[in-house]
């Protein structure tokens, strides 16, 4: 296999995507190589990581003590130094929140290949990354189901009159505001479909993470936030779909999981077979219903289209107060329609910074977060 | 415009896929040029066409009073010599029954483009015409929708792994082997969806027209007959589906309209915006339900597979069974569980030829057609 082997950075490893990208790696020895695993606090997670795919270079924050005790032989260095790192061909980031922004830059300017399933890479600095990927021809796949979805379906084509995106509707789908307002944590933690960490769960439940995959989708697809739809598809077996200009639509389906868009990302434009997916089965299929988002329940989608419309620091500021209230949240320290009332004010208040720069948006992210504890009154 | 003005033959212009392809050009009066018009005995319509579009070239079967009267300049020229006529582009096989079979065969050889609507041309010498169009760099473009939407889900992909042909299930979807035995032409020929001819809206009613379309794809997409699948599904948005070999699933979907893959076919790779095409409204959208075809209610399906395993001169003996039998069946000579029964008993007995020549099939053909009238006590 010789140079055809992908030579790969995984940030984010011990994570859902991390985890589940070295599951593709897996049944694939002979396309990828790990080179370089970086990670958080899970680091006896990491540490086995390391000794499977033998991996030269880690990062990592926590204590190191897993990875002596293994007597593994590494190099250590910055999740920057990684993503830029000239052994590697792609570069999952599949951190989530800020952390990976900084990381997916670097990437870019390296022209890498970035498998990039950070959503906050794309909504708060979409423009400084894209333009830096187009500048160093870096080229940027995404890995969320949805944008898997509408870059499959794009293959081949030169005339994407809509991008419509799937949604499950989340865990509330169907309630009224009053009752949202007694929703709690613990209930919406408890999501239908998809494996994924707790603040993304959250998101679900609030349609923040369809406002959030509908402006990555601006970025992704080079599109205009009014040719991008949402509806809602309880089943999740259409990811999603894209209109041409003769009306004519096509759709990309599969059971939900996550690593079949990890794999096509990897592998791409290669499709490889998995042994590990379930192929659908026609006959044992159920009706696919399709349903209109309610976007008085869930006015955190609208507020994510509006940031988008009004541009500029509005997704970054979008993302950061969004961060904020649901770890509010998560903490009970605020109720479910509390989330979107905190961000809609935050948004409200913020003065908007065109052409931002990266320590522009750092900064926008954390005053905005501060503004959202504040609103809230607590500090923590 | 000049040449980019695509010029076309339309075979069958008065008939469904005729029509509907001069809806199309009239709306792109700067990209298609009607050069070429061919139709059988509806001669007054034939003459308004030839008179709108200004058509050079006529073929007709019937009566030319009608192209008289209103003093139309044209040449006549038999419907072969049309198909390879050096001013036209694209050929339009809309013609039904055996008639295409030789014009589109001199289309192939020409090394034109073919828009094809005429299901017998593939399914009786899909290997002649397939394998002249190879040596003459002659381009098949499939104009029915399921084809259609599996050459848009293959555009700009490579590794196809399984074709899903859905169909509507026709008007006898749920009926009983003894219900159907009592159905007559006049209820089969109320089909729910699709504005079609007679035999091919029975077709539809028998599945045969699937069972069909399955022999068709095989050769359009060059896959194995075992690579094709068909779901039912009522409602006749999906169009079909392509399977990758990592299990994603691309599927097209539009609302029912033959002038979408028409269209489709004569843009293509181009897309166009038709003002005059529905686009799908997702917050009206039905369920969409998916079912097994009945095999035993409807054995034409069944048969029609068989008959593309077998391979050689089998599915055009099918062909020319089923185009007997349903012709039986609109005259109320024979009942509707009594078409697939005859088409049985002749691929029962038919002695297949290896690498058949046209001349092979075409007296096949007849021989067939004459054994299912004798089978069928009639002569008519």
């Amino acid at each position: 296999m010789g140079d055809l082997v992908k030579k790969i950075a995984v940030l984010g490893s011990t994570g859902s995507i991390g985890r589940q990208t070295l599951e593709v790696v897996r049944a694939f020895p002979d396309h990828f190589r790990i080179i370089a695993l970086a990670a958080g606090n899970n680091t006896s997670l990491l540490a086995e990581q390391v000794n499977e795919f033998k991996s030269k270079i880690v990062f990592f924050e926590g204590d190191k003590t897993p990875l002596d005790k293994m007597g593994l032989d590494y190099k250590f260095l910055p999740l920057e130094d990684i993503a830029c790192h000239p052994d590697i061909d792609i570069v999952v980031a599949g951190t989530s929140g800020k952390v990976g922004l900084k990381a997916t830059l670097s990437a870019a300017k390296a022209g890498k290949k970035i498998a990039l399933a950070n959503k906050e890479s794309m909504v708060m600095t979409g423009e400084i990354i894209t333009a830096e990927a187009r500048r160093n021809n870096a080229v940027i796949l995404p890995v969320d189901s949805e944008h898997s979805a509408i870059w499959q379906c794009l293959r081949g084509e030169t005339a994407p009159e809509r991008l419509i995106l799937t949604a499950s509707g989340g865990p509330f789908k169907g309630y009224s505001i009053s009752e949202l307002e007694k929703v709690t944590a613990e209930q919406a933690l408890k999501h239908p479909t998809w494996f994924m960490g707790t603040k993304i769960t959250i998101d679900s439940a609030t349609l923040m993470n369809k406002g959030l995959e509908i402006i990555e989708a601006c970025w992704f697809f080079d599109m205009p936030i009014d040719k991008i739809s949402v509806v809602i598809h309880p089943q999740s077996i259409i990811h999603s779909m894209v209109e041409f200009a003769d009306g004519s639509i096509k759709a990309q389906l599969s059971y939900p999981d996550m690593r079949l868009p990890i794999q096509y990302a990897l592998t791409y434009p290669e499709r490889l077979s998995n042994e590990n997916f379930s192929k659908i089965n026609w006959n044992d299929m159920k009706d696919f219903t399709f349903e209109k988002p309610d976007y008085n329940s869930f006015p955190c989608l609208k507020l994510a289209i509006e940031a988008a419309r009004q541009g500029g620091t509005y997704p970054a500021a979008l993302c950061a107060a969004d961060e904020a209230a649901v770890g509010l949240f998560l903490k009970n320290k605020i109720g479910f329609m509390d989330i979107s009332r905190l961000i809609k004010q935050a948004l409200d208040e913020h003065e908007s910074v065109t052409n931002p720069s990266l320590d522009n948006i750092l900064e926008i992210d954390i005053r905005v977060r501060e503004r959202v504890l504040q609103m809230a009154g607590t500090n923590s």
